[in-house]
Formats: structure tokens, sequence, C-alpha cells
């Protein structure tokens, strides 16, 4: 069982469900009936989902009279997003590979594309 | 077992010895060997690691004589970046909620600084 919260983040993340629980939320708070619905799944289900996100620190729950609305939290995002941060040069840095080659094509089929002009 | 490929990535994420795997191959490829120093354990146990983080296309690994030296992909941390960045929203709705209260409690001193010297 993953014990940092890194990990315990991750690994609530790794669910596709749990994902779509998570997109669900960030346009507003809802109970787990309004939850539920969506996704098609029994209550039980969903309630197992919402306590790994709670777990993880995904998700809070209050109370509110019979109620027991769930709303996202943006901490752990904020970290995976930070986590992810540090890597970003290696994707750049493949992006600028790709527009360099692209130059270099355009610039070849440019030179093909002027040469039987020349000759006419 | 996740099925989908940002489950996957996002499980293969969720153990810190992976993530610390992946910090070493973001500053150049190296060989299990190489990998399993720092890390004080086992080829076995490394070579696991590296399996899990392969299938999730986090590394990939090629023939070099004896040697299969491992380097980083940066694709799957992309689509991670990608993901969490649709949440951005909300932990800078948070920041902006603690920039509006510090200001008001600055606005708050500096009212309650003046009224003394206003008496005098």
């Amino acid at each position: 069982m993953p014990t940092d919260p890194l990990s315990a983040t991750f690994s609530a993340l790794a669910d596709p469900t749990r994902r779509a629980i998570l997109a669900r939320l960030a346009s507003g708070e809802c109970s787990v009936t309004e939850l539920a619905e969506p996704f098609e799944m029994s209550l039980p289900a969903v309630s197992k989902h919402l306590r790994v996100l709670e777990r993880a620190g995904l998700i809070a729950r209050r109370r509110d009279a019979q109620r027991r609305p769930c709303r996202i939290e943006a901490g752990p995002l904020e970290d995976v997003a930070n986590w992810t941060e540090r890597y970003r040069h290696l994707w750049e840095a493949r992006l600028d590979r790709l527009a360099t080659y692209l130059r270099h094509v355009k610039t070849k089929e440019r030179t093909h594309a002027r040469k039987p002009q020349r000759r006419k």
C-alpha cells in the first residue's frame, strides 16, 4: 500500500471512474446520489471510490442534515502538477526537435519546387 | 489491473522508487546496474520496477551489446501534465482567495495603526 502522499494521490488517480468523479466535482459540490447517476453505478460502488479519493485528500465531505455533499480538493492535484513540471523540458525538447525537422522538410520541399522553374 | 493508458501511467507513478528512477533518467540514459546503485536495491528488484515503467511507456530500453540502457519517455508525463492542467483554475482560485484575504488583513492593520495617531 502506498504511504507517502504523492503515491496515494497517483494511486487514487489510476482509475477512470475516480477521474470522472473528480471531473464532475470540478464544476461544483454534489451528493453521492448525484454522482452515482451518470456512471450507472450502485451507491456502494461509488462510495468505495469516494473513500479512496477522500483518503488521498482529493475530495472532502461535509455533513448537511441527511446529505454528505462532496467537494474536490485542489491541493493534491497541484502537487501532481508541480511534480510533472520538472519534466516539462523533456517534452518541450521533443517538440523543438519536431519543429526543427519540419522546418528542414519545408526548406527541402521549397528547394525542390524551385528547381524545375529554373530549368524552364 | 488498469487498462487505459492514463491509469497505467498513474499506477506506475504511485511508487516513490519508480519516481526516483524517472528523476535519475531525466538527466540521461543509464544501465540497470547504474540505476540500482543509489537505491541500494537488488538488480531483480530494480528490473521489476523498470518493467512497470516500461509497460506504462514511461521508459524505453534499447540493446547495446551486453547492456540494455534505459531512457525516459516524455509522452505519458506530458499526458499527466495536460490532465492536471484542467484543474489549475481550482488552486489558482484558492490562491486568489488567499491573496484577497491577505489584502483585507493588511488594510485592516493599516487602519488600526493609523487610528491612535489621529487621536494624539
